[in-house]
């Protein structure tokens, strides 16, 4: 670095050494400057101090880089001769602004300190140059104020209290009003404000132990030191870390010579938005003070006019200032948030930024630009004829200014998310809401929701029942709570994380859920919650808001969402443009129809075991106790035998739903020990016992009665260290091959009923956790076995598949060999990321967030559990995908993990080439839409010539796995080239139409 | 397969269509009859059938392979030729031997029918042929009693009974035979014989329902199939599961032309061995009964006479069976277990195989065929003057017969493994064994130990200091009971593996524990156990076996072992032949001791968390608890302080043990839960609080003393679900670094102190669970951050090394990058094995039997817990090895986990070169040998030539891996040849003479 980097960046008379895709290193402010500069609107001359430059200072401890200070003297003294005026001068003073501006909008840093230059000498040339004594000390006072709180860290408020006294005593005084009345602002005069000054001067100095600096330079340094020091300011860390910005390395600071809106009723200032940001209309939006600073806009104490307004005030000025809309939206491509100044009539652009917009304009806004002008052609004309437009940017503003393929691009994961859950109305006030919040947890579901505190599963159902709205507060939930949560409107838990059983189980239903508040303090024994230093009972209401995690006491007021109708519009672009499917995780038929009315095209995990906890048929989980309290095999076939037909009766609601599209049932999954009351739980041991008994009893069954210590002693037996290595999946088959019989017994029967009423029906049977060619062979030969079996009995032609989930490192590296006996691949990344990290999601939550805060360690950018690994399992995903292609070349690859609805990993599923991903139904939106994303940026990439080789895409580890990666990839491509359909796989693709078009179009798209 | 499969081959006449080396295919005694009749021995005619043919009948549902039946015929007519009789035949009949045959020696199949093909005819055939009815009635009612009782289950009682009933009435009468007197066999003349013939068959028919079969050739494929039958019987099962015998498709059948050692006094038969398998001392060994059948030598009816006697009553055939052992030993180049059998006068071998042997033998017999000459050459002249020994033959045997490479290779781990345990003692018999045994655990750490039972680690440790010998008895072990393991004799555990917590820690200590005893039932509250039936209190004595798993009730008399003094020639030779180092994992200067006693090159894991533990100083655990349990930094620090001291002193002991050798010491591992009593034990937290506050009190802190509740409240937020994956290993650091601080200055502090007094000390920092590598980057910075200060404070030119464990998934796939900032790797095979798996080693032991049993699912050959899984972790350990070494070439790799004591896993340690194995310091001598084993066995492949690629020994998977692995082993190669040691890498190798001197070695072999 040293003395030879650049840390200044001047912008100024149509010239500026940055540009507006340099936000990293100017900021968003700056690039933006600097960006409207080149392109000549009319931006107030300065020079912007980069990042890096903020980065040195923090890493040199809190001391300026070599260099920076000669450098912002020669720009300085460039703006001083731009502007003809110079910093401090007594006649002809400069003034400049001081902002801060990071790549992101970050609240909680440092961010404007205006008037700055002004001195006791400059401020009488200010007097004289503005014509205004007023105008002068009004804007002195208004530095010392900024300077002092914002940089020096003097109370705010004492020098409010100061102004507010002069215009209670003296100014209400000097204008005769009445006792109790106050004078305005604008009420005092120049020597009232002259005065006030030299108060503020002296709370300055009391306040922060030397005098108000008269040096305008040090003044400016000392701005510049507070801008980067409020980089690390506690407020902005935390605001980082709660929004999760990573890869940023400072704040930039941007210094701007002074335009006043504040001198007259030719003056103003405002803020626009290019469009409507929050029906994202076709509209010129925005608000506008006449004759005020921007401060006085962000602080409300004024009412600001409508923008229309201007057109009467300042006609030219509102064609100037709309040309401005039109060229900064057509050269951004994007709805832009605009910043302007008025002084005396002319008109300055002071920021442009990318719009913030609610979900709903968001839809609107990309489907507009992509089929809508901007600009009407009249009104094009006008602007052209006036000069206050080029023709050519004309042209373009009365044309669609995006493609579809950029509107799909446009639209965030959070955006449609947002569009499907209720939320908070936003007419209650923030310091309502300030007073009601508890505490906060991690948002693991967005959306709200309030309701009755109940602290168990039984006593959610009940109150549910009676027709109450339910908040489920847990420390952690289990599977036998999954009755209670299913009835609950939202759930609360004081552990786990994003992919804790609580949220993936919320998740999957769309619920709102918050997890992990460590805070939160649940007494059990005695029906109580304490948090925020507030206790509750059950019974007590509170609202949860599912994006920020917060907790409210009480009810707070919501309101349902509402989906435009260009929502409908993108999606249907975006199914027209996507390579991948979209599958759903789904268990039951309502959760089925839901996925499809989403746009599912298939069930990737339909989990047998959520189906033996339906409340509404207890005794579903009656029999499976029974069958893992069987100490033998007919006894354990008996209760699996009365398991079959509920089996049987979910698939064939399930199938009924999935007509015509493929469904994913994965086998019982986990250990047996879930499904029976622990040891800490006696009387729901009893009751089970007398649940049990009584079956056997109406069974008329021959078999021993059980007792509460048969139950105690398998409990003990079933416990395990680590659950999550034990005895699960289909290590169980492999234990009791009569759970996989009459799993399959149950899925085939059921498919082979709904085929013969009509339903066309394609099962594909998936085994758990397998880890080795040997084990998973065993198990899908006796699946085969069972499976043939019923078909040859029944005459059927029903067509069904085989395969496993890849869901442990050892089965992603024996994929190969796996391929060998299995129809297809799924992969499970929420274990795989578990096993290969050696990380359990559920106790995670006490550490993961040291591992992703960027301020503390930061060694990972995101929770892998939410946006999978590249570079661990993403690499195993790669192999088990270019290995299992090598022995099986047409092998169907999908995944079923909770990545299958982030659209980061989206992308590396696309990238590896799988055929579809599954997600939980309300995120089936969001992949349809990342899939094709993931399509349109690995098209936008160089395309490969034939014989080359597909380059990996933005997620992947290219640096770590080049060889492997080009070898690899290549293969699938060869294969098609070669593919000549045999007879055997032209029977395959009728039976599969969706692996065909896949293929073809891969075909398409590699040659 | 079908009817082109050689299912049969004959031997006979000098000529055989087998091979000594088709053990596999003809089983052991098939394959030494087809070598003994190759190498021109006596051996009657005869034909094996092969094991496939067994594995054929198997999967076939009991029915034999097409074809089978004509080539047996085929052959059965060839043998009729050779010998000139015919089976079945009135006059001269031939009769048959049938015997079973795997490839590995195995009780509980069905072992031999003798005499087969005698009938009612054929028997007065053989009556005339050998001139005696008695003889030929005698051996028809052998043939109706065998073939009854083996081949068609009739119990074989009846047989004896009726025998006896003759003896003890008829013959008894017929020979004057006082009251109570009994007739033995031989006195049984012809005429009762044969009536006896007759009574047999009824008893025949009565069992089985049919007649006994006069059709020879029926009888011949009744005993093969009831042979094949054998295979699949429970007791053969169950002993290929004991004794874990894998990969074996089944047994051959060898029928063979009848010898009778029963003829007449100048007939015999015996077993000998060609030198003595209980002490290897070089002698001719074994047992001889004159006039009688093999099944009387191995009934042990008759006492056997020495073999020497031969050489009196049949000096002629004993010194042709001299010649035997001598063409046999020279041949097989192993000591020889023979069967041979003297018809009138002439030699007949029936069997030879490699003989089983103690362990004291198998090192001398290894060292003096490696030394001494088998023959004396005087003895030589006189058997090759009588031609009964070739004189190439005489040569070979008078010098020795194998190299010391082969004498290495020899031994068996077992063989090293038993040679330092004590044993029960052999004068106890079989039955008293029986009456007492109990039941059967899994095996963990062999020898034996008996004494008093204790169900708690406070009793243990109470009862062993009053001097009494202890057995602890748990369900399971956790840390908190390491003081009472420590004090006992012996570990008894309910559940676990061989890898349990209990098992590794007994196996550091090499202290006899029987793990996994699912039959066992403690009644803690009660203080009994029960098991097979008996209910034992605590202070009731019990004796572990740790071999077998078994446990005895009382206490047995146990014999110390003893080294025969060629262990030290072997061991010496091992050491000057093997590439790898050997370490040990030692946690206490006293193992540390043990190791380097033992063999030991350095400590490759020393583990930090076991010295809280020691039960002499009470107040290390009550300081790591103070620090767990404080809730602030301070707090947290002051405990940290106290423990200082202490881990100081622990690593100065070990350093002092290990002068001049490397010592790896990995920084605190385990959750800090297992440090504090669980929510079951209250007791256990009330003494803990008493303990800490009375630390704090005499430490005069100013901190909060601590509640019960405190206690209770952080077990329950240390609670995890799957704590395997959870806060622990450097995750721990990242939270606390303060943690990592201390435990560096302990170290760092403890080598300086020892280098002032004058040893030398190598210290490697290690840091465990790593997974990433901007993670370890962070920790590794802090470690040398802390290291370096005090070094420049105390003016030292310590030298040390900082380098991670690589125990997950991600780590190993991440190990390019890791090695960018790390000094050394060392493998963690038991965590990876883990988490690659998804298996939890203490779990696992009730499924995981499931997996390794060959007859019912054998999926793996090997529990991988004990032999390192090659397919899976092996590729990840392969990756890491070959990645981490393209980013630094002459990074340090080596193993810690268990399988660094395990031969097949030292083989694929050495062939991804490792430099270093470590083990537990029992197994540290096994490590040397297995490691030379590999060393040699890597030389016996073709050479690399040099460009060539380093090809991948036995245990790897070559076939999936065939380009990466090609690419990749080649690269350290490239790299010696390269290297032109820098000054920094001289002085690197000054500090690290082990490192520089494997590297020559390896280019030495490579080139």
């Amino acid at each position: 670095m040293a003395t030879a980097t650049r840390w200044v960046y001047y912008f100024g008379n149509g010239k500026a050494d940055g540009k507006g895709d340099q936000k990293l290193l100017l900021g968003g402010k700056g690039a933006g400057l600097a960006e409207m500069t080149r392109i000549g609107l009319p931006v107030p001359g300065g020079f912007t101090i980069t990042t890096d430059a903020c980065e040195a200072y923090n890493k040199r401890g809190q001391k300026w880089p070599t260099g920076m200070e000669k450098q912002i003297k020669a720009n300085l003294a460039k703006l001083e001769r731009g502007c003809k005026k110079k910093l401090g001068n007594a006649k002809n003073p400069l003034l400049v602004s001081v902002r801060s501006g990071a790549a992101q909008s970050m609240p909680g840093m440092m961010e404007t300190i205006l008037n700055l230059g002004l001195n006791d000498k400059s401020v009488e040339g200010l007097a004289n140059v503005s014509g205004s004594r007023r105008f002068a000390f009004d804007a002195y006072r208004r530095l010392i104020m900024m300077y002092g709180s914002t940089a020096k860290g003097v109370d705010r408020m004492l020098f409010e209290e100061a102004f507010d006294e002069l215009k209670e005593v003296r100014t209400a005084q000097r204008l005769g009003l009445g006792a109790g009345e106050t004078a305005a602002d604008t009420d005092a005069n120049a020597e009232e404000l002259a005065d006030l000054v030299e108060t503020f001067k002296t709370i300055y100095r009391d306040g922060c132990g030397e005098a108000f600096p008269q040096d305008p330079f040090q003044q400016l340094k000392g701005a510049i030191s507070a801008v980067f020091d409020s980089w690390m300011l506690d407020k902005a860390i935390t605001y980082r870390q709660v929004e999760n910005i990573t890869g940023l390395n400072g704040t930039g600071v941007n210094i701007c010579q002074m335009v006043f809106g504040n001198m007259g009723d030719d003056c103003g200032t405002g803020v626009c938005f290019t469009r409507d940001p929050s029906t994202g209309e076709t509209v010129f939006y925005g608000d506008l003070l006449i004759n005020a600073q921007g401060e006085d806009v962000v602080a409300g104490v004024r009412t600001p006019l409508k923008l229309e307004e201007l057109k009467k005030l300042m006609p030219e000025v509102y064609q100037q200032l709309e040309a401005v809309r039109v060229i900064l939206e057509v050269h951004y491509k994007e709805m832009q948030d605009l910043e302007f100044t008025i002084e005396r009539g002319k008109l300055y652009m002071l920021q442009c930024r990318t719009g913030k917009r609610s979900p709903q304009a968001a839809f609107r806004i990309a489907v507009e630009q992509a089929t809508k002008p901007l600009l009407k052609t009249a009104a094009a004309k006008k602007l052209v004829s006036k000069k206050y437009l080029p023709k050519k940017t004309a042209d373009l503003a009365t044309k669609p200014i995006i493609t579809k393929d950029d509107a799909i691009l446009r639209i965030q994961a959070a955006d449609v998310e947002r569009l499907f859950y209720p939320v908070l109305d936003s007419n209650v006030t923030a310091s309502e809401l300030a007073s009601r919040e508890m505490g906060e947890g991690i948002g693991a579901v967005p959306g709200a929701a309030g309701g009755e505190i109940a602290f168990s599963a039984e006593r959610a159902e009940a109150r549910a029942q009676s027709g109450v709205d339910v908040i489920l507060v847990r420390k952690e939930t289990s599977p036998e709570d999954v009755g209670g949560m299913h009835a609950s409107a939202g759930i609360l838990t004081a552990t786990g994380g994003k992919t804790s059983h609580a949220a993936v189980v919320a998740r999957g239903w769309g619920k709102c859920c918050v997890v992990g508040c460590g805070a939160l303090d649940i007494d059990y024994a005695n029906n109580t919650m304490t948090l925020g230093g507030k206790t509750l009972n059950e019974g007590d209401t509170i609202t949860l808001e599912g994006s920020s995690g917060k907790i409210y006491e009480g009810l707070i007021d919501l309101v349902p969402p509402v989906a435009p109708k260009e929502y409908e519009t993108i999606m249907t672009w975006a199914d027209k443009r996507r390579r991948m499917k979209v599958r759903a995780n789904a268990d039951t038929p309502v959760d089925a129809l839901k996925a499809v009315e989403l746009g599912a095209q298939g069930i990737g995990l339909c989990r047998t075991e959520h189906m033996f906890f339906d409340p509404s048929q207890p005794q579903r989980l009656t029999s499976m106790r029974r069958m893992i309290l069987a100490d033998n095999e007919p006894d354990r076939r008996a209760a699996l035998d009365a398991l079959l037909p509920y089996q049987r009766e979910d698939f064939e609601g399930i199938f009924a739903a999935m007509h015509n599209l493929p469904v994913t049932v994965r086998l019982l999954d986990p250990p047996l020990h879930e499904f029976l009351p622990q040891s800490d739980n006696p009387e729901g041991q009893r009751a089970v016992v007398d649940q049990i008994n009584e079956a056997l009893d109406d069974a008329g069954s021959s078999s021993d009665r059980i007792t509460v210590e048969d139950i105690a002693r398998r409990v003990e037996q079933l416990h395990e260290s680590n659950p999550m290595l034990g005895h699960r999946g289909c290590r169980l088959c492999i234990t009791y091959p009569e759970i996989l019989e009459m799993q399959v017994r149950a899925i085939i029967e059921a498919a082979i009923n709904c085929t013969e009423r009509g339903t066309k029906v394609l099962p594909e049977i998936m085994i758990p956790l397998s880890i080795d060619d040997k084990e998973l062979g065993i198990l899908i030969e006796r699946t085969r076995a069972v499976a043939n079996a019923i078909i040859k009995e029944r005459k059927s032609r029903l067509k069904y598949l085989v395969g496993t989930m890849i869901e442990t490192p050892r089965a992603a590296l024996l994929a190969d060999r796996m391929a060998n006996v299995s129809d297809f691949f799924s992969f499970g990344t929420n274990d795989l990321t578990q096993t290969t990290m050696a990380l359990s999601r559920d106790d995670a939550g006490r550490f993961l967030p040291d591992y992703v805060d960027a301020d503390h360690a930061g060694i990972f950018k995101h929770d892998p559990f939410q946006t999978l690994d590249a570079d661990g399992v993403g690499r195993l995903v790669r192999i088990a995908c270019d290995e299992s292609r090598s022995t099986k070349r047409n092998i169907k690859l999908g995944i079923c993990g909770e990545h299958g609805g982030d659209p980061e990993s989206i992308q590396f599923c696309d990238a590896v080439g799988l055929e579809y991903v599954s997600c939980s139904p309300l995120r089936v939106p969001i992949a349809r839409l990342a899939s094709a994303q993931a399509t349109i940026r690995a098209e936008a990439k160089p395309k490969a010539k034939p014989g080359a080789t597909l380059k990996v895409r933005s997620m992947s580890k290219a640096s770590v796995l080049p060889k492997r990666t080009k070898r690899k990839v290549a293969a699938p491509k060869k294969t098609s080239k070669k593919a000549k359909p045999s007879a055997k796989r032209k029977a395959a693709a009728k039976g599969k139409p969706t692996a065909r078009k896949t293929a073809k179009r891969k075909l398409a798209r590699t040659r």
